[in-house]
C-alpha cells in the first residue's frame, strides 16, 4: 500500500528544501538523492523564503541551531505554507535548553507543520512536560505512554506526529499506527532520525495525507535499516559500514515487507 | 599527458584553502588528503586573508552560504590574487535566489578566478539568463548549447570554465575540451561536484595553465568515479558504498585512460 | 589496565557536549555513539552553558571557528568547570592566523582544560613559538623535542597534554607516556584527531585522572586505527573504506594490545 508513495517520489523527483543541522547535512542530502528526490540545503535567512517557494516541500531540523537558522526556518515555513507546500518539523533536542525550547515552540506555532517527527523526550518537551534533561535521546516509556503523547501533540498542533522509538508511532486526527521493524543499530548512526525527517519532506510532496506520508516514510526507513544492517552485519561490519549501506538500501529498495498496525 | 599534473600534486602536497558549504566540508577535506594535498577549511572573515596567503590555492564554494561566508570568500580571493595564487570558484546554486545570484555575481567580479566550475544552470544564471528555478541541479541541454555557454562565461570573465554534465566541457581563450567517462551514479553523491572544485584548487597549484589544470582534474575525477563505481557495484553496493570508494580511488589512481577530446 | 576506562565509558554512557568544526561534526558524533557515549553538538552561545551543565564532559574543537563559536566554547567551558566537569580542548590550527591564535589563547586561559589535545605545530603556537605557518598539519620533530613541548605546555597550563604524531605523547605533572601503534593511513582521514578529542571527553568522564584518561583514549584510538586499516586494506580499500571501518572498530573493540611506554 505504502510502497506507492515511494514510487511517486521516485517518479516525481520532488525538490525538498532542508534546513538542517551541520552534523547531518551530508547524510540528509545523500538520502534524498538515493530515493530520487532533489535536496536544496539553503539556510540563509535572506533566501529561505524564495528557495522554499521553489520547492515541493520543506523539512526543518532544529539540531545545532542558532538565532539566524531559526529565523530562516520560520521564513521557509511561512513561504511554504503560503504556497501550499507541506512542512515537516524535527524539533531536535527541543528540551536541551530553555532557549532552544522557546525557539522551537515559537517555530512550531508559526510553521503549522503537516508532520512533526520527534522522539518521546522532544514530544514531552513540546507538551510542556520538561524533564530534568530532555536532550536528544529518548527516555524509556511504554507504548501506551508514547501513543498518548503523540496523540496529544497531534491534537494540539493539528499535525501528524511521527514518534520515533523501538517502534515508530504515527498519530493524526484520531488515527494511530505502529510501525515495527528496522534495526536497533540505527541508534548508533547519528542523523538517522534527521534523514527520516528529510525523507518525510519527499514523501509529503508525493502524498497529500500527512498521516499516510508519515507511515510510508517510517516503514520505508525501517526497511532500509534492516536491509543495511543485514548486509553490513554479514560482512562483519558495525555502525560505520551500516551508515554507508543505508544509502545503498534507500537507492535499491522498491518493495518491502510492511510491518504496520493501524488502531 | 594530464596525469603529470596529478603527479605534481602528489609530490608537492599543495596546501589548499577551501571555503565550502557545510554539507560537503568533510568530503572536500578527505578528497584533498587522498591526492596528497593539505586542506585548510578556515571560513571566518577574520582570518580568511591570512590563511589564503599561506596556501598554494584557494577554492571557493558558494553552497549553503551566508553573508559572513561571502565576505570571507571575497577576502580570501583578494588575498590570494595579491599573492599570485590561483582561485577556483564554484557558484553552487547561483540561481537559487535573487540574493544568492547577486552575492555570487559580486564575488565573481571581485575574485577574478582562474577557474569557474559550474553546471549549465549555474552558468546561465551567471550569464544573466535566469530560468524559473536555476537551482543546484542542471537542466537538459545539448553539447553545443553547453559549450556555447561555457565559452561565453569564459569570454566575459577571463577564467577557464569547467562545465559539469553528462560529459564535462572546459573552455578558455579559444580552447575547448570535452571530457567523457565517469559514472552517472555520481549524481547520487552529494558534494561530488564540490570535491572536484577542491581538486581543481590542488591541480591549479600544480599547473599554471588553468585550462590544462581543469581538464586534468576533470579527467582524473571521472576516472575516480568509474573506478569507485566498478568496485562498489561489483560488491552489490549503491551510492553509499560508491561514496566511500571515491576516496579509495582518489588515493590509489596514478594512471588512467584519458577520454579527452580537444576542439 | 587502560581498557577498564573504555569499559567504564561503555557502561556509563556519558553525555559529551562537543562544540566542533563543521567538517568533523558527523564523525565526532558517530565515534561517541560507537563507544556507547551520547554526543550533544549544541553550539549556540545562548545554550552552551546550560547544555554543558547537563553533560558529563565538554570537548571543545577550534576548527572552522568564528567569533560566536569561540564565545560558545568559553561559556561551555566555564559552566563545565563550575559544575566540576572535565573539559578537553583541541586547539585545531592554533597558528593558522593571528586572530585564531589570539582567540584560542584566550579560550585556553578561560577554559582551564583537563586535557589539551594537539599536534606539535599547535603546541608550539600555544607556547608562543609561532612558525611561518603553523597550520593544522604537524611539522617534523624528534621525540625529544615533542616531549619537551608537551611537558612545557602541561607545566604552563596545568592540563594533561596529549601530543599527536607518529606516536602520541602524553605529559602531565612530571609523568610522560609514549603511545605507539595505529596506522599512518590515519593522516588521510580528516577529523581523525577531532574524533580522538571527542573520545577524550568520554574517557575523562569515566576516569578522573586526566593523564590516564588521555593515555587510555590514545591507546584505544590507535587500536581502532590499526584494526580498521587491517580490515579495509585486506579488502583492497583505501582511506574512504578505512574511514567507515573506524566506527566499526570503535564499536567492536573491547580489548587490545596496549603499546604504551611510561617514562
Amino acid at each position: 500500500m505504502m510502497q506507492a508513495v515511494l514510487e511517486t517520489v521516485r517518479q516525481g523527483s520532488p525538490r525538498v528544501h532542508c534546513i538542517c543541522n551541520t552534523a547531518a547535512a551530508n547524510d540528509v542530502a545523500n538520502v534524498l538523492l538515493a530515493v530520487g528526490a532533489k535536496p536544496i540545503l539553503a539556510q540563509a535567512e535572506e533566501e529561505a523564503a524564495e528557495v522554499a517557494r521553489a520547492c515541493s516541500a520543506v523539512s526543518l531540523n532544529c539540531g545545532t541551531p542558532d538565532e539566524s537558522r531559526f529565523r530562516a526556518m520560520r521564513k521557509a515555513a511561512e513561504a511554504a505554507r503560503a504556497a501550499g507546500r507541506p512542512v515537516v518539523l524535527d524539533p531536535v533536542g527541543a528540551g536541551a535548553s530553555a532557549w532552544r525550547l522557546a525557539r522551537v515552540s515559537t517555530l512550531l506555532r508559526a510553521a503549522h507543520p503537516q508532520v512533526i517527527h520527534c522522539n518521546y523526550s522532544e514530544c514531552r518537551a513540546l507538551l510542556g512536560e520538561r524533564t530534568a534533561f530532555s536532550g536528544v535521546d529518548s527516555v524509556a516509556a511504554s507504548v501506551e505512554e508514547r501513543a498518548a503523547a503523540a496523540q496529544e501533540l497531534s491534537r494540539q498542533t493539528g499535525a501528524a506526529v511521527l514518534l520515533s522509538g523501538p517502534e515508530d508511532l504515527a498519530a493524526h486526527a484520531g488515527r494511530l499506527a505502529k510501525i515495527a521493524g528496522g534495526s536497533r543499530m540505527m541508534g548508533l548512526v547519528t542523523g538517522s532520525g534527521c534523514m527520516l525527517s528529510a525523507l518525510l519532506g519527499a514523501f509529503c510532496a508525493a502524498e497529500p495525507d500527512p498521516f499516510r506520508a508519515a507511515v510510508a516514510a517510517s516503514s520505508f526507513w525501517k526497511a532500509c535499516a534492516q536491509e543495511a544492517w543485514e548486509r553490513s552485519g554479514q560482512a562483519g561490519g558495525g555502525p560505520g559500514t551500516l551508515h554507508a549501506c543505508l544509502f545503498d538500501a534507500a537507492w535499491k529498495i522498491r518493495e518491502w515487507r510492511e510491518t504496520i498496525e493501524f488502531f
